[in-house]
């Protein structure tokens, strides 16, 4: 560990999202709504503190890879309480444990809110807090494809050669490469959505934080009642269709910007995703209408639901703990498995998901022939058996951490299902899960300790576990 | 496969079933409340399936290795349709679909009741009932000590040399052994218990049912309150001792009974049984102690419940759903673990949790250095990487079977809690859940497919997943 050089290259960051957050003074600058003196305030004082641990580190060795795993901890705990000074400094959340859940449920892309009325915040703020959703959705593109798979975390070491860019033996400039290409598809399937939800009748101020929501998986909208809010079911089919994408590899979403479509369906993990998330609908849509809903908005309901839970975003358009239980129990599965690798989805991802199931299935065949190797194939290419080693360890961690936070906000006086769905919603960055945290619920009502437990979770979730735990580790901070 | 010699043995096994229902015929003389007769029906027709069976097949060749996977699935199957003969004929419990899931839940030491009024029932039938709990708990010690180290099942393999009696080459003779041996064990400390019960002041009847249920950590009362029938903290205490015995592994009292004791310190699983039992049993009792209890009976509730569940009893003395959710929780958790391996208990296992732990941690330090070996020890013995993937693997069929199992329990209208609970209380042959089937409920009012269900997923759970589910490929039954 080079403390020195993580805490400049965290300096850097903090100067950046304080500049960006001049972008949501803009914006509180044009609404006048009185909230541009606490953004303005805000980024200042960022921009202060990572200038002066730039300064004070600029003589800093390099970064070993090692390094890596304390500077995306420290880096995102940083950013969510940056992030929370602009809640603090305007009134609209006056409670520090409160700005910190919302602005680390932001960076991670959760969606979690402990907000009662959305809607009584003024814009400046509320762009700020879906800004947080895509500044993090950026973040984990580039964690994920970029530099997830040579820290050798959960078996995302098979997505080595798979990130685009030029293959540099440096790890550093391939980074810089990789993530503009990254941030460049980005940045165009949100400004893609922002206008196609204009075009629905969404003014541009909620259709770019809604943009924001969806292209980061995260969740937040600038409406009480979520896309419940509106009324068209144009508006409802294009945010299903983007946080579908957004729940996808971006790494295929070059490809296909590239004119490379069939790299789509050479993806073994993409035909996965689409064929769990296809049933997931088929089955609550028979559910819906079972429910005496009209076919098409049966239909759309499931569509809706089924995706934003899957890819973990969160959005809602019906309060899904009316629906019948094997609905919900079916949902709370889903957000198990989450999205795939290398989108801006959480949860365990659907990539790992596929290898456990074929290793369930492997270990049947070697009881009757124990002495035989039965590899496990993706597509076309054989697993290591470190790669599925990585992979069981990951959802042994996984489940160790679902049955703890459940244990902790039980003791904390959740009922059962509450406890174990926040902890599941939190963990896999979704954002609702059911009982008090359901839907039409938010986690205003989670005592003190179990907010930061929560968010806590939505850190180690949206690290892939490893990133954060191994920094418990002595043998970490030991030679 | 060869179903010709496998049935030859089923054959065996049900002629001697019938044989050892002729007790219960004795008992129901005895007493004389008119169910002498179907028993001796029941076991008549159960010996003479038995023996034309036996007959048919009696030039069948030897057994093979293959063949013991379809033994134990099949036998405990139609040792469950077997047993379901006297309460239909009796007409005690006139429902097919009860009759058999109640036999199951006897046979694989479940204890989960469709009975609604246990107390009503004829002193044959009850004790019957607590029999086949009995014959069960033989037959899983046999299973898991002589069998299944050498099926290659989950891990299991670790113990192959711990199984007492002489190291012969030959299977056979050497499960006959360490059967003879381990029954021995058994029914002494079973008498142990009767003798104990009884000087508590409990008639000879309750004695011998409950003692049967407490050995093979069954639960099946013949009282409706259960436990809490007796208001003696002897008896608690009594029961309670007996079923830590009885989930503790039966190949450490074997050496304990021949003088060397220290053998319970030198196994690490249970020193783990015992911390994780003893950390479960103070929580409990400070949440008892926060309710207002005197400190004896919060002692006593606390231990009685954290044993009951853990070693997979379910014998209650207080309706803990009315406890604290963190206490509900926690139980759910112990649930989840169960018993030693080579105890009559089920569940996951200490030993395999234990494992589970260690490699979570191994993990970890591979991160920061993947190119070090880090073996994974267990006291002074060193784990061979296969026993660890054997783990893993066990592990994760156990969650998918609680996934799946929850989302059909669901499907069939039961709510969240009820539906994962009654999974889970079923597949780790615990008895009672929370919600529609917590221990001051039943089992009777699930959906009559939910109770076919669950009877199979008793089997599943008790057989250690892997011998039922490695029927289900088609490797199996192609040579």
């Amino acid at each position: 560990m080079n403390p020195a050089a993580v805490l400049r290259l965290i300096g850097l960051i903090l100067l950046m999202l304080g500049a960006s957050m001049l972008l949501s003074v803009i914006v509180a600058l044009y609404y006048s709504d009185g909230d541009a003196y606490s953004l303005l305030l805000s980024a200042l004082i960022i921009m202060a503190v990572g200038t002066v641990s730039a300064l004070i580190f600029r003589n800093a060795a390099d970064l070993s890879a090692r390094d890596g795993f304390s500077v995306v901890t420290f880096g995102w705990l940083f950013m969510s309480l940056a992030g929370a000074l602009p809640f603090l400094i305007s009134d609209s959340i006056p409670s520090v444990t409160d700005a910190f859940f919302e602005s680390a449920s932001g960076f991670t892309t959760t969606g979690a809110s402990i907000l009662t009325n959305i809607e009584a915040l003024p814009h400046g703020i509320l762009f700020w807090r879906s800004f947080t959703h895509w500044i993090g959705g950026m973040g984990i593109i580039v964690f994920s494809i970029a530099i997830l798979p040579f820290l050798g975390v959960g078996g995302m070491q098979m997505f080595k050669a798979e990130s685009p860019g030029p293959t540099a033996d440096k790890l550093t400039p391939r980074i810089r490469n990789t993530a503009e290409i990254l941030w460049g598809v980005y940045v165009l399937l949100t400004l893609l959505e922002i206008i196609l939800l204009r075009v629905g009748g969404m003014r541009w101020f909620d259709s770019t934080c809604h943009a924001f929501g969806t292209m980061a998986t995260g969740g937040f909208s600038t409406k009480n009642a979520s896309i419940g809010y509106y009324q068209s079911p144009y508006i409802h089919y294009v945010i299903t269709f983007f946080m579908f994408v957004a729940g996808a590899s971006f790494t295929l979403h070059y490809h296909a910007l590239r004119g490379n479509l069939r790299k789509y369906w050479q993806s073994p993990e993409f035909k996965f995703f689409s064929v769990v998330i296809g049933a997931g609908i088929l089955i609550v849509t028979a559910e819906r209408l079972v429910a005496n809903q009209p076919i098409e908005l049966a239909f759309r309901q499931a569509a809706f639901q089924v995706v934003s839970i899957t890819t973990t975003t969160g959005y809602a358009t019906s309060n899904f703990e009316e629906w019948r239980f094997v609905a919900q129990v079916l949902l709370v599965g889903m957000m198990l498995m989450g999205g795939m690798a290398g989108s801006t989805g959480g949860g365990i991802k659907a990539v790992r998901v596929q290898i456990l199931l074929k290793q369930a299935r492997m270990e049947l065949h070697k009881i009757i022939h124990p002495n035989t190797i039965y590899p496990i194939r993706l597509g076309r290419k054989v697993l290591q058996g470190d790669i599925v080693q990585n992979v069981l360890a990951f959802f042994l961690l996984y489940a160790l951490l679902v049955l703890l936070g459940t244990m902790v906000m039980a003791l904390l006086g959740l009922d059962p299902v509450s406890a174990m769905t926040s902890t599941i919603a939190c963990l896999s960055n979704i954002g609702p899960g059911l009982g008090d945290v359901g839907p039409a619920d938010n986690y205003s009502s989670i005592p003190l300790f179990g907010k930061w437990v929560l968010a806590v979770l939505m850190i180690v979730g949206r690290l892939e576990i490893f990133t954060v735990l191994v920094l418990t580790t002595r043998t970490y901070w030991t030679r």
